[in-house]
């Protein structure tokens, strides 16, 4: 990519010998946890030249945009309506980061006993190594957990942010708050865009981020099937890029790559031999590059047939009611499906204790894994009542608590394997 | 006090040998810790007194409203309206716990990095060593740290808790959703007493509280005077047992004490001699018996002149207006005052910096030591933000980090002594 892009990522401030450097890593390990893989689906070749582009090409189709007039938005959480984005024709990245990067500058602002993610995207923005980052005219926060909350005051001196707040209970109160949170973020995008919402447009845009939820809802009903017609991995990549590509491009290429899989599923084709453990991880998202848990399952003669993770069913599983006409009723309806998120920032979230459990019946998982990143509080505690639950319904349970360091890989491979084994 | 309270704590299901040792090192404790100061005020004996008697008289008092068919309710943060309770003749006790007991029970249930005054509450309630705790018919939470928040879902399963939620801002709509949060803890507490709450008793418990805020106000201002009239821990304890103590009588004794301090003041007598270097503390609560830091502080030449704490000025600095006369205008009144709270879990929370530059002014301090619990995110992160504040106003700073246990005491004083000695 170096001649090619170097200008580009010049004009973005980006360090360019250590981001050389980073994606040179980055396309190793790529290499080694995604390409050695055996039978992939052909659909996969178009997530392998995303991957392959996600500092080049997408980099500059957010360039060509910018240079249209559109804004760049940058997100870090599922809550933030990306339909009103869309609708003043504004681009959508997310920014969650999932590499150990730049934390000895994070670590300036922020106290070691940080999430990962907290400290990765602080990471990759004062390293100068993000070009999303770079690329936003405007970062969006929430009041999802205690870090985030506070990290955005910090972040807010180095970069444009805006907070919305997100309540933490589903009482009508809350839900009026969370509305009126829609009501001020509308307000405030059509500010930074110049561009009015109206109820044309926010149709337009809900129908077409239902159409990208629809097709990774297609995926993740097809592996219901037995044997798992695709890897762990390769569903996760799917939804990681979700947050990075075009919407629709990526939708209309998901549901090839779905019409291939069904193909497998009728022809009762595996991507793993008939009788493999099936697993079920749930708990924190995983941002790109973080392969870490699904490479240590998937290499431990498991296969993982569904995330219960923000990178996964909590950003696929609900629609937007699209039967809405005028802007207050879009905006009902964009409420009514926020709210329906069962993020472990709600007290209580047994929403998402039933789901887990309807999940892990529905997948015909052998056991669970919750995956909590280190020094998440909201994650870490639910995972009691998770163990707890799942007790009762008699469904194995593995609670694993890591970062983004490599450091624990071989302990973690020798308790996953471990856990495994009790399946029999 | 082992014949006398014995029965009582039977009762209560305590530990009883588990209880007397605890009782005889924390009667150890405070021995060493204040009993041992030069020219204490008379005053100080009334809470020698009350802490002699703390798992003693006072639970007995807490029996004996019980026994008239009085609630008793514990709360953990300055956040839970107090004035409600009172008013349906309940009791109201703060159970936050200082005290590193319990902690391996505590961490069944919770993460090892979860912050110690929430393990602690666990601990001494899994430990069967707290008597409030066992008084208590109810205890109430709030949603104000993902810690807390996600920890009392598990605590509800051992004990009956109300959880109220608190808001993330203070914009009128999360105004709005505490407002209805009053008004739903004001139902529940008169269903569960069988009292109605009045305008005249909301009124009557309104001045109570304001009364007790005055007396601590009144403390708070004598502490002004150079020489330091009374040493950092004498006022911590006073603010301490303010959350255990009858709010009345409790106001009367301080009362009487700031009339022996304002003597001290008026013929120029100080705790320690002039000049000696005045800290500012500022951050998380210190509960009992968490004396920990301000020990190392007045050990190492210094006297702590005020408390940016809840345990100290955020649960004293702002009355709750007295002319309302409907209960609309009474719970209004409440709303107002309870939202004005710097606590750190609000973003932005730029009141709390003020606040803090403004005492250090007033207080005439050399310097402000920012205390904050290990794992607590909302403190530790805005740490930062103070740090940055007090750079601008050329204020002294130093960050501590730590937890209940007494392993780092050798190495805080090594901190705290280096910056003490720069601050000449
Ligand atoms: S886990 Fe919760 S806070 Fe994190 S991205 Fe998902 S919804 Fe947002
Ligand atoms: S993983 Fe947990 S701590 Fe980290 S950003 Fe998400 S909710 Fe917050
Ligand atoms: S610091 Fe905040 S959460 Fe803790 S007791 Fe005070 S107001 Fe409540
Ligand atoms: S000290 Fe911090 S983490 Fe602990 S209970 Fe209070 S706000 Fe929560």
């Amino acid at each position: 990519m170096k001649d090619k892009y170097d200008e580009m990522w010049e004009k973005l401030d980006l360090d360019i010998s250590a981001h050389e450097a980073l994606l040179t890593v980055l396309g190793q390990f790529y290499n080694d946890i995604y390409l050695t893989q055996q039978g992939r689906l052909n659909g996969m070749e178009y997530l392998d030249f995303v991957m392959s582009e996600v500092h080049g090409l997408r980099i500059k189709e957010l360039q060509d945009a910018k240079a249209e007039g559109r804004k760049v938005i940058g997100t870090f959480c599922v809550f933030v309506p990306e339909e009103l984005i869309l609708a003043t024709n504004a681009v959508c990245v997310g920014l969650c980061a999932g590499a150990e990067t730049g934390f000895d500058l994070a670590e300036r602002y922020l106290p070691r006993n940080t999430c990962p993610l907290i400290k990765s995207f602080f990471g990759f923005h004062l390293a100068r190594l993000c070009p999303y980052m770079s690329s936003c005219d405007m970062v969006v926060g929430e009041t999802t957990c205690d870090g985030k909350k506070k990290a955005y005051e910090i972040f807010g001196k180095l970069k444009p942010t805006y907070v919305m707040e997100v309540p933490q209970t589903k009482s009508p109160d809350a839900m009026a708050l969370f509305r009126s949170e829609i009501v001020r973020f509308k307000q405030h995008l059509e500010r930074l865009t110049g561009v009015t919402i109206t109820p044309e447009k926010l149709a337009q845009s809900i129908k077409i981020v239902n159409r990208r939820r629809k097709a990774l809802q297609r995926l993740n009903e097809l592996r219901r099937a037995t044997p798992a017609p695709i890897s762990g991995r390769d569903a996760l990549l799917i939804n990681q890029i979700a947050f990075y590509d075009d919407p629709l491009r990526f939708a209309e290429n998901i549901e090839k790559l779905c019409d291939e899989l069904s193909e497998r599923v009728n022809n009762g084709q595996g991507i793993v031999p008939e009788g493999t453990k099936r697993v079920l991880i749930s708990g924190c998202p995983m941002a790109i590059p973080n392969w870490k848990l699904p490479y240590v399952v998937e290499s431990s003669g498991a296969v993982i047939v569904g995330e219960e993770s923000c990178i996964g069913y909590r950003n696929t599983r609900d629609l937007v009611r699209e039967d809405g006409e005028t802007l207050d009723e879009l905006l009902d309806a964009l409420t009514e499906r926020y709210m329906k998120i069962d993020c472990a920032c709600f007290t209580p979230n047994e929403e998402r204790l039933d789901h887990i459990v309807t999940l892990a019946r529905e997948l015909k998982v052998d056991g669970v894994i919750h995956y909590a990143l280190q020094f998440c509080q909201p994650y870490s505690i639910e995972a009691t009542r998770v163990e707890e639950r799942l007790a009762e319904e008699d469904i194995p349970f593995l609670r694993i608590e890591t970062d983004y360091s490599m450091e624990d890989t071989g302990a973690l491979k020798t308790r996953v394997e471990a856990f495994i084994e009790t399946l029999d």
